[in-house]
């Protein structure tokens, strides 16, 4: 019911857009006694940070978090954490042709017919820029979880994917593209700057694993942590699918393929395999929780695409702009912090429920 | 916060075990003065009834269908609506090896791990049982949206796909699967039938179509029209991936690709295409709503799995019983069910915001 | 949003109207591993059950109930739990005037207002036996909160009240008024019966207080605990006020009189007085939570009273049936059983958060 | 489940405290095409406003409340509106003694064993500034019901009550007190400033009708609409007691002299009384919304009162500091706008389910 909310027993809310004065998040229901200042929140929001290589947007927003309740003497008081961000680098440039006619993959069309007239500057409601609220709320969560460990990284660009056996955790922070194989990196570079140089865009698969994650957490039926992990990733902009472990290729797979057969270990039962991504029956098992997202090509793009006018006449449109040619790529550190706020809200519930 | 209950304005709330004395539903919100009957309802139960051909579950359930509240002289009241479906086939066989041993794939061990014990006859709650109550639910969900159409069908069985151009909604009743592609309806009696015969098992791809969904449904950010819809389907027993509209297939597109193209029509715009899936910003744009959910193969299988039991010791399992050797089939109307019970209440809230 | 769920991290949902075939609760968020069987539950409805004296309405109810989901070998599993209590005695009376025209101090126009229509047969939803399905949640919550003491008793009926110099705890279930005073029972028999044999009826406060709640439970701001008692209680058929401590008094006293002042105590501080109703800033303190409520005169008088058709012309009516004369007796047992239920989710809540 | 947010399909958060930096309140779910400037909210804030009279207290603060998100060109867009106050006025005095002690009546030791510490300064998130949040969404909510008039008073301070004989609505404005009694008012001067200067406190009696609510909002069962206004009110620092219509006098009626007898009228049906307060099983009559609200006296006095420090020894305290001898005075507008927010949100819901 709640349009701008997440969470159930820690929960969040954004509100701002693109081009009024600031952005934020209040965060409900978080724990009392945590350690919390800006400096435990920036690092998160420098990563999702615009500006940063010619791969992705050239807004510059320092973006900077102000915590303006809820911590007291350095701690969390249990109280609403609310979160400021000021927006710093509005152009102020004409948006009469998004004012006036439908950018085609935008949610223009479906804003003008639901709340009858919409805020066109940048997309309001609908940037990405909101997502830096989650992002603050997000860095928020981990400190719920310190026993989780949550990384998340591009698998693939344009259908370009990262190799397995290429694989390596250490390089992911080392290009700009948020990838762990540096030979696709490498091959994403040509690839990326390409597809900006012609006025075009890329989707991408971005993939995030959590570990540390006891059995335990999510619940059957409507509160799976499948289907909440689901919910979170597709409330991202540009999403439009999510698969926990092998998710559509255990589709493919044979029973006995699939089934992550057990054996004793030495701190209880160990796994053999993970095609479930860490879920069963919608209850955490112990092992990493896996997730797939896909994003969409960014629909801000130069390429001339057919479309009509507020008053239905047709015509052509180009985004003009300071685009990401690659979406995807910034959404690295969004996921990890949906990931997060899901996480920390489970382990509250699974404490509420069970103790 | 609520573990067994799904939706906002319009809700429904389920209960019941494989192996109690009954399941239900109730549902909550619903608006009054709707004609409603159990024959209403029995239809759609009775497209997901076990025991219809060899291709699924012996197990013979009547699933008749009570309304024990919420209905006055026809016609429902406004006051919650209580749905009540008896248990009959419940074998008295010994559960002696799932109450010892965990099976891999099955919720077992991560519910032994939550809640300290479970109900291991049929699999207690995590039985798929359970979606007959949101079947009964979904039929009345349907009821709150009659300019909606919904159609699902089985997409693929275990990596054999229909063929789009053989696609003809006319078969989809037409055979044991759901399937709207004669040749691949002949193909799959082979390819279940031998799953079955092996003691092992297929996952399956199920596609869902809801056309006249006017535009302005949903709303921005975490009440995304894709995010309830990815949340309701991976709260159905054994999905694993969701996609709205091209979904991963989106991820690599390019921008002038993927961007649904405008022109004038007779009764406003229309699009060129809808690789969107009917949502732009979490919005429904009028385009049919399209998404596509994985099924897991059937995890209860024949086939001696390595596992370990309560007390940690290794050993093998086989799960005997009257298991569907390709769940996914009979999800269909489940899959139905959810996307009638999103829409119903999506319809609401934009009613309640927007007037 | 939900019109018929009650509570957060414990929730219960009720369905059934007077007239239909049965009515229940389905109890969501339950801790497992609890021990459960009927018998914990009926002597709470039979406390409720009506006929049981002349002063209670003379509908013959057996009120038993059956437990159909969310126990496995005596203990709570964890899922819901689903009560159910079937109709026994329903006299197939005439609704006609009932049907015709408005009962006043009913919720017959109220509903017609909003529904259109509506269930007349013994009010429907709006009938007081919705609140056995309350009284059987509530007898789990207090499974879920063993350290706490709830008892409800009839302070005052019809203006008359219970002497405190008189207060006996022993005498609450001697006689059948919950009256802790024998002195006012023995008047209570009289005013009762006259108001009966007038054709009329009394109202009635009850009062309710709950022992061993530690100190912390509860929230500030929009969750305090005088709110969540004070809207449960609101929830209770015919309730018009709800006080916590010392309520309307404590706007006559000075600061210094309502201040409950602290001395240090053998196991922490103690209060020399409890003017707050065990809650201050909405948190409980560790005092007796302590609160009184309203209940207005039953509505259903044989006293003719001038209303108006459906159709808009002036009328009188009279209400037969078989009625409270004081329906407020009959709600001791619901108020304790919200004040349970109440509980066990604060204590839930307090568990997610605080640990 | 959510702490700091209040409300349904209308809702709003609040968040901050009374010595941080600002405060704040999220408005989710308003109706987009709202005509909305920080001048539609200032007034209601101004009325608020403490420092006015001498009997408030004299901490002067502006209150000027910035609009960051939610409006373009001046209309409501539909998505949340960001609404912010500063902090201007806090005095750098020392906190110490209430940092090592507990004030009796006030929040300090519940928050302590809730929290485990507390923001001490000023009370946190205690505090009565709060209020302030509330008020300025309260003017949202105004917006979305302009069918509705809603007028609260001041009824009662130190049990000297309004003369009925006297009520004139045009009085209220014309005083410090919000009292519609004019001898009242020159009555209260003198009692409240004797209480001041006594370094006591006083409670009052606030009454709030709202006219113009139409027959049909509200929901029977735990949605009744008197549960609402109860929970509400309710969430008001110092508030122990609510009552609608007759409330607790109601118990002392007779079910004749209760019952709101009705007949035909010009525009529908009429009644002859309102002992109900306008609503019946829940749901709104069409006569006027009628609450009646208690309010303890202030904590805060400086008359010594018994107490324990945070390590348990015995110790007096007073309150110094600037606070209201009557803290219920200045409740007249936050329960003004508590019933605009109830009411908006009923409105809304009552759209969703019943069109």
């Amino acid at each position: 019911m709640s349009f701008n909310t997440f969470g159930h027993a820690f929960r969040f809310s954004t509100w701002g857009e693109s081009h009024g004065p600031a952005l934020g998040a209040v965060v409900d229901g978080c724990p009392p006694g945590l350690k919390l200042s800006e400096a435990d929140i920036q690092p998160f929001l420098d990563a999702r940070r615009p500006g940063q290589s010619k791969y992705t947007t050239q807004r510059q927003e320092p973006d900077q978090v102000k915590i303006l309740s809820g911590v007291f003497e350095g701690k969390t008081t249990g109280t609403p954490i609310s979160l400021m961000i000021e927006n710093v680098d509005q152009r102020s440039k004409d948006y009469g042709e998004v004012a006036k006619a439908y950018r085609p993959g935008h949610a223009d069309y479906a804003y003008d017919q639901k709340y009858g007239f919409r805020d066109y500057r940048g997309g309001g409601r609908s940037s990405a820029r909101e997502t830096a609220a989650r992002v603050a709320a997000g860095a928020v969560a981990r400190l719920v979880i310190p026993e989780v460990t949550i990384r998340a990284w591009v698998a693939e660009i344009g259908g370009d994917a990262v190799d397995p056996a290429h694989f390596d955790v250490a390089e992911i922070g080392n290009n700009p593209f948020f990838c762990p194989d540096a030979q696709a990196a490498k091959r994403w570079e040509a690839l990326v700057d390409g597809a900006r140089k012609d006025g075009s865009s890329l989707g991408a698969i971005i993939a995030c694993e959590a570990t540390g994650v006891p059995a335990g957490w999510g619940a059957p039926v409507y509160a799976k942590l499948d289907s909440e992990i689901a919910a979170a990733m597709m409330t991202i902009n540009a999403t439009k699918g999510i698969e926990i472990g092998d998710g559509f290729a255990a589709a493919r797979l044979r029973g006995e393929q699939n089934a992550d057969a057990m054996r004793p270990g030495e701190n209880g039962p160990e796994f053999l395999a993970n095609h479930s991504g860490g879920t069963a029956g919608g209850i955490s098992t112990g092992q990493p929780v896996f997730c797939r997202v896909a994003f969409k090509p960014t629909s801000s793009i130069l390429t001339p695409v057919e479309t009509v006018t507020r008053e239905g006449t047709a015509t052509e449109i180009i985004t003009k702009g300071r685009h990401d040619p690659c979406v995807g790529i910034r959404g690295v550190p969004v996921v990890e912090a949906m990931m997060a706020l899901v996480l920390a809200d489970q382990k509250l519930l699974h404490r509420a429920q069970c103790g």
